[in-house]
């Protein structure tokens, strides 16, 4: 399918991008009064929020676009790479998970446990998504491989190389397997969560 | 000053567009838990998610572009123009009443008093609008002028004439003093508003 931007144009894209923020955000304020769950829910969309925002998911897409039109000038490092990374996906994966903590009324420990978890998890789809680019086909991925060196992009195997990728990645998504067995005393949906971002094809 | 877009470019300007939606809604999650308060926070953020999404300010930017896009050959009706205006900018200023009222537990008839209020103030100020358009001087409202015609838009005098827009701003104008008086009981500030958006020159 076409995207957005190209079946209904820049503009209209834009707006539906703008109203899916607002709904998505809209969401906590959908169910009724209740007083036990009200700062719950307020406490949720604060995290929500302050994930999407300049110091989040907006800020880290801003420091990307900054290293691209730099790029190859700019600074190019591990530490700046995995702080754009950080920002632009982590910090949603790790306000997923918190918003299921806070909603449930989890204790401090398990909260700062399932956000080592989506640190991991994070970061681990992350260097797969720099790995599928280099490593497979436009067949196997759906869309075409090799954009990033094309575009002269910071990625994981242009920095550590392929192979001390491919350590890096199994080594987060060990490190997320060990935090789910103890979240979940066992299997469960979020170990096997971290085993699926480490072997998917595409 | 330059605009956003044209300093810092488009993709950044979208981005902090973005962002500042974010921060906003953001606010109603700022303030510390308070069994008093945080149910009316939830009613107030979804006030105001509604009045920005597809039913509001978004949808109203969507059928503008529609409506421009179709220009001259699409409905050219006072109805469609006054539902882009109603949703585009009128939900905005009637959600920033509605708040206030929410947020001070005014009472039914107070918020219904409001939101009329808001209705006329917001009709008021797009026929002004469309008005300085075509009455003002570049001198006078610091822009260009006479920009709605050259772009083919729909406006009021366009629609209704020059002296038929005149007379629905005066007459939208007092009814927003008459809703002002009855809520502040006399003179005041939400009078002093209409009062201005009737005089403004630019």
């Amino acid at each position: 399918m076409p995207t957005c931007h190209k079946q209904f144009g820049e503009a209209t894209a834009i707006l539906a991008g703008d109203a899916l923020l607002t709904a998505g955000l809209r969401c906590f304020t959908l169910f009724p009064p209740d007083a036990k769950f009200d700062s719950a829910k307020i406490r949720a969309a604060n995290a929500v929020a302050e994930a999407i925002g300049t110091r989040g998911m907006i800020g880290g897409q801003v420091e990307d676009i900054e290293a691209e039109r730099e790029s190859p000038a700019g600074e190019r490092s591990l530490a700046r790479l995995e702080r754009i990374h950080a920002n632009k996906t982590g910090k949603l994966i790790r306000v997923a998970l918190a918003v299921g903590g806070i909603l449930s009324f989890a204790s401090g420990e398990t909260l700062a446990l399932l956000d080592r978890y989506g640190e991991n998890l994070g970061l681990a789809f992350q260097i797969k998504d720099d790995l599928l680019d280099v490593e497979s086909t436009r067949e196997e991925l759906g869309k075409a491989t090799g954009k990033d060196e094309a575009h002269g992009k910071m990625t994981f195997p242009g920095i550590l190389g392929l192979e001390e990728s491919r350590q890096a990645m199994a080594k987060t998504v060990l490190e997320a397997r060990a935090l789910a067995r103890t979240l979940e005393s066992g299997a469960g949906p979020l170990g096997e969560l971290a085993e699926f971002v480490s072997a998917r094809k595409s």
